[in-house]
């Protein structure tokens, strides 16, 4: 098992990407290959404790920024962190995997190009874990794929259900289909097509539509959305959470009587927030590349980055990739 | 200028839709038509107080519930208070209005099959108010066109623009698209194409995309979207809105320290949920209908209804058939 880790994507980067290594290293007894400028690594290396058998070094010259147009960026920028590790990555096949916090669009185009896509694959998704009540749901596709068809949506069902069963270690998770209500004659023709093939996918759970207001009950373990809706929800997410908690921060602030309950009930507070914070579910991996590729939040301080390689630990464990080749070949095969 | 209210519809019928009719009279001395059960909105105005004259009845004998298949219970039950609601409408032509907490989708049905679509409309969009900092944003299609093409969007653009311009008295509305990225090329085919004939669109104030995290910012006061989508979008505000402020207060109710914090912010905590709640804003007008026809939220309570009733007024006094009927003829005329 290879495991590289982008030590220079990410708003923190490098000092957070290192030192949550260094965290992971100490937690997991694993090894890690860190890609990126030598001396940088090795000067944030130097501020941290580890066993140093455990980190080598993979140097990389230049950084892909979020903002690049990614299929170029790709093309041009072979010294990048982020091209090194997909090329190390490819070397290794099935064995390694890619932690970047780095530009999602680089990633996956990158993923594409030097990794390709499983066997049967259609497209690629990006399956985000959500923290809700009492477990994670899986969303996917929560942002690789703006037009998709109803077959890509079936793939991703079988996808997140294999991701979901070996990471999270559930038997038969509950694979849901985000719809406008949850009745099964609702909602686009895309959606009331995907319906109709995920019923007939025999490898998984399905429990039907899935409503968004009923996401964070933690109703399904899986859900299931084009990659449009899918990033239309997550940054509505994150965007609602945050104008929430401030807002409300805010208001309490704002007189003296608040003022002193705030400070009584930040605890409390800070505890809620840490339970649904994404930090604590770690990385969303690129399902149905060939090839093991899991993105960071582009936010990721040393704990989501620690999480985030505790998942590719999974992942490698749970060989999803050659799991996912066998399903892909079966429901093919029975259709 | 008639205004029909549906006393029958919604989760607390006829209460509160009768007081929320009765508060709007000696708030706004407006006259307005209940329709449903006579004995039963007898019953609830005997509750109340209000000027005699500013209220009538036009009874009506069943109720269309929120699970019937729309077009069937339009068709099927002409004794409703919907469909006799919307005959009046119908009847009264540009100069009445009905606001109803009923069924979304046998309002929409009702309002195509009674009403029809405003000469040069493809399909009318159900246009939700959304409480956002500082102001209010529009957002729509927010449920009732799950398929969309690019032209419907920009068709959105107009008429969201001409409500927010005489309902919310703002010149020159800010019009966005909601997107996956800010970038002119980003999205999916849909957006990429209603992105070009927004731009396109002389009357109104294009600003370009807008992305989900950024909604409550109020950075637009108009947003476009499909109905897909945009259902999404308002379910999820729903959902995680109530979601967030529960779970905090079962964290803060955990502790004692907590318990004490939470009496002493409750009075900020209730202010700051009323600044954000949809009670404030009123109804949802189905905008492209010939006749006004406002969707409270079937949650209602009476001050909710009374809101919805304010925005109704806005709707007649502000003409805006008229004007939507004016400006979509001019923008087909400058293709």
């Amino acid at each position: 098992m290879h495991i590289f880790v982008d030590a220079m994507g990410g708003d923190f980067a490098p000092r957070e990407i290192v030192k949550g290594c260094a965290d992971a290293v100490n937690e997991y007894q694993v090894h890690l290959t860190l890609i990126g400028s030598e001396s940088a690594i090795i000067n944030e290396l130097s501020l941290v404790k580890y066993p140093k058998e455990a980190i080598d070094i993979l140097p990389s010259k230049s950084v892909i920024g979020f903002n690049e147009e990614p299929m170029k960026a790709i093309r041009e920028k072979q010294d990048s962190s982020i091209v090194i590790g997909l090329d190390a990555v490819n070397r290794d096949e099935e064995d390694s995997v890619l932690v970047s916090a780095g530009s999602t669009g680089a990633l996956l185009a990158g993923g594409l190009f030097k990794l390709g896509r499983i066997k049967g694959i259609k497209r690629p998704a990006l399956a985000t874990p959500l923290p809700t009540k009492d477990h994670v749901t899986l969303l996917l596709d929560s942002g690789a794929n703006a037009d998709c068809k109803a077959e890509y949506l079936q793939q991703f069902g079988i996808l997140g259900s294999i991701y979901y069963q070996n990471v999270f270690n559930v038997a038969f998770p509950k694979v849901g289909l985000l719809n406008i209500g949850t009745e099964e004659e609702k909602g686009s023709s895309l959606v009331k097509k995907a319906y109709q093939l995920l019923s007939e996918t025999k490898s998984i759970n399905f429990i039907g539509n899935i409503e968004s207001r009923d996401i964070m009950n933690g109703d399904a373990d899986v859900i299931v959305t084009d990659g449009f809706t899918g990033n239309i929800l997550l940054k509505q997410l994150e965007g609602l959470s945050s104008f929430l908690l401030n807002g409300l921060k805010q208001a309490i602030l704002s007189s003296t009587r608040g003022k002193i309950g705030g400070a009584l009930i930040k605890k409390d507070l800070q505890s809620f927030k840490k339970e649904f914070s994404s930090d604590e579910v770690g990385g969303a991996p690129f399902l149905g590349i060939r090839g093991g590729l899991i993105k960071a939040h582009g936010s990721s301080n040393a704990y989501a980055i620690k999480n985030a390689i505790k998942q590719a630990i999974a992942y490698m464990d749970g060989d999803i990739i050659s799991k996912i080749e066998n399903t892909i070949n079966i429901e093919m095969q029975s259709k």
